[in-house]
């Protein structure tokens, strides 16, 4: 079910770093990393992640930069499912060395 | 060095679905997968033949679908490293089941 703009405020306040488009009905966080080694690392994780629970980003990467955008498309809008894969997410970048 | 027009023309003439983005100064193409799964393995690939390359693609990945353009920052435009990453993108993608 999609979540309220309060219910999305409420969710980012625990979050890092992760934005809410509201055009997009997203919400949005750009990770740097060392080198490409180190973001398609990272990546791999997230992949592992996503297919686990069957909800996926939608993302680019160019070099050390990853772009990423959860949302979801059945609910037109952000939900649960994208604040869970952001906490997944949160968590993966945590474990990595900084750029 | 940065091919010409000409170059560009020629050599996209020997590979599969790429286009000249004049704008980006760049080649694109965009590949379709059967699902999430199928994509990310490609891009796995593509990220290993990439790396052992030293030249890195610009891509973006939703769901099941992969869009992938190639330039080199360096040279300010497009080089032979992007032609050679692309028909290695190519191969990778032929040895993949359809969508």
């Amino acid at each position: 079910m999609k979540l309220s703009r309060q219910e999305i405020d409420n969710d980012l306040a625990g979050l890092q770093g992760w934005h809410h488009d509201e055009q997009a009905q997203a919400i949005r966080r750009t990770f740097v990393f060392r080198d490409f080694n180190a973001a398609f690392g990272f990546m791999t994780r997230v992949a592992l992640a996503a297919e686990t629970a069957d909800h996926h980003p939608e993302w680019s990467n160019v070099w050390n930069k990853v772009e990423i955008a959860l949302t979801t498309h059945s609910a037109g809008g952000i939900t649960a499912k994208d604040m869970g894969l952001a906490r997944k997410i949160d968590a993966i970048a945590g474990q990595l060395p900084a750029r």
